[in-house]
């Protein structure tokens, strides 16, 4: 049966990285802003409320969640990037998504952000040795991570959330 | 002596927080992205790439730095808010400053990102009640903060940076 | 053989309209932004100096013209609403497009400016009455058009330009 | 008496433009989009419902009026300069602002607009030989224009409403 938090399926960690799957993922990263403004383009107020499956997160902690998600993840890798094997901190993301920023503010806010905020992370990334892909963080809830783990799971990240909403305006006939 | 460093002086730490030193200090945040932005406005790119002091960090890296510092900051604020006095991790914006982006991206785009991101903060300070302002968390290199001292250390730093850019073009005649 | 200049075929002025096909074109002007947004994401400041046909324009200006010819369509469309069959003018496509501007500006810019210009265009056509899509232009090259067949030819035009860029893509497998 | 209407006085045409006026008034219409933006910096939405004056358009009102009237001023300052001495057309303003759009849209969208729109206005302007500031365009309430005359206008006019917003939040100590 179908489990709608999961339209993509969920997370699997690669078990090696190519030059050519990290510039997929790059690819990934540049394109979720246009993506998931693609995905809530033209819809209302009253859609935006909507849970993007019973029970869950509106579309619009949906966008918020994402922008929270990735402000953490470049912190993230930027620590990953100038620090040797940085332990970093996990954020309360059930709390984050209920704070009123998240439930009532605009769309437009959260999807400016992520244009901004990938456009700096791709360049980034772009411009990384293959070696740099190595180099590790520690997260305390998920172990030992690279560069290349960390871009896969945000590669992953992007598409999970943007189904979330494009699935949802496929089963309403949005 | 004039230190260019310190255009505003020094951040002093205050010893009491009214609610309007909190108005005051919400105000400054919700106007610095127009700030730095007007400070910013025609620049040219060379100018753009003058250290705002001799040896100091370009215009842009300046911009940039501005934009990673709030990104840290409001990831910490959440923190403060959803967690118990929270042990937040202190980032080498010396390091941050020299990667590619940080050097080399369009000012737009941070100007961009702190444009949605200081919205964001600001709506979740405007709805905080007061006590919540008395929430601490752990900063390794400063110590013990509340939301009050956390505040008032990014007013500063919003004046403080927009002040190195009008400076330097008072300085220039730009 | 296929005509690089017209990847989605040439306008063809629909016979009829229904409410559903106004839906549809104001869903297109919708999306839009993040189509286009979408089909440049990633490109590197050589690929947006390419033509995206040989002898036609670069990507860089079919955005740019994109921009200005909707800037155009906007003014077009509100002249129509606020005056009786007003005698709209024509520009100069080819000249506007070689200016500063539209051969260098940054991608960026006319993307802001067309997710903000649909944003109110989208606003205004989908708060008008049946009644008012019956109102009419006068275009100098075009002849009489209603405000139906204004916006079907900018539903066209939304996804030619876009498609322009899609195309190009794919042949340089970019 | 003061007129609530004319904060920075009514427009008067300079008797002549020297490149140091030109510089200026190119300079405000870098400037104006943040200036407008910071004008309506952490305003709520009541206050952006409130009339600049009594009687006058809501503080709304006036930002979408001025990116509807820059827009305009964009076009045809484009067609000065690729047609010789083209008639414009003007719009309805009064009309213009009681759209819905006009009336409910956030101001972020027009700040956006704004952004981007200057951008490229600046740009083409920066970029003019000194004999094109002399091109004309024929206004038919207003007589012969030079783009000279027609930049003096417009960096009136975004001083002018500009003033509209800082006046009231200066009258209503916001």
């Amino acid at each position: 049966m179908l489990d709608l938090r999961y339209p993509i399926g969920p997370f699997v960690e690669p078990a090696t990285f190519t030059a050519s799957d990290r510039a997929a993922a790059i690819r990934t990263l540049a394109e979720l802003p246009a993506r998931l403004r693609l995905a809530c383009a033209g819809l209302s107020d009253g859609q935006l409320y909507t849970p993007y499956r019973p029970g869950g997160w509106t579309v619009r902690q949906v966008v918020h969640h994402t922008a929270d998600s990735h402000v953490n993840a470049y912190i993230r890798l930027k620590f990953a990037l100038a620090e040797t094997n940085p332990t970093i901190k996990p954020y309360a993301e059930a709390v984050w998504a209920e704070m009123l920023d998240a439930r009532t503010a605009p769309v437009a806010l959260s999807l400016d952000l992520l244009e901004a905020l990938h456009a700096r992370l791709v360049m980034t990334l772009g411009d990384l040795p293959p070696a740099a892909f190595a180099r590790t963080l520690f997260h305390p809830e998920r172990g030992a991570m690279t560069v290349d783990s960390y871009l896969a799971l945000y590669d992953w990240h992007s598409r999970h959330h943007t189904a979330h909403v494009t699935a949802l305006r496929e089963r309403e006939g949005w």
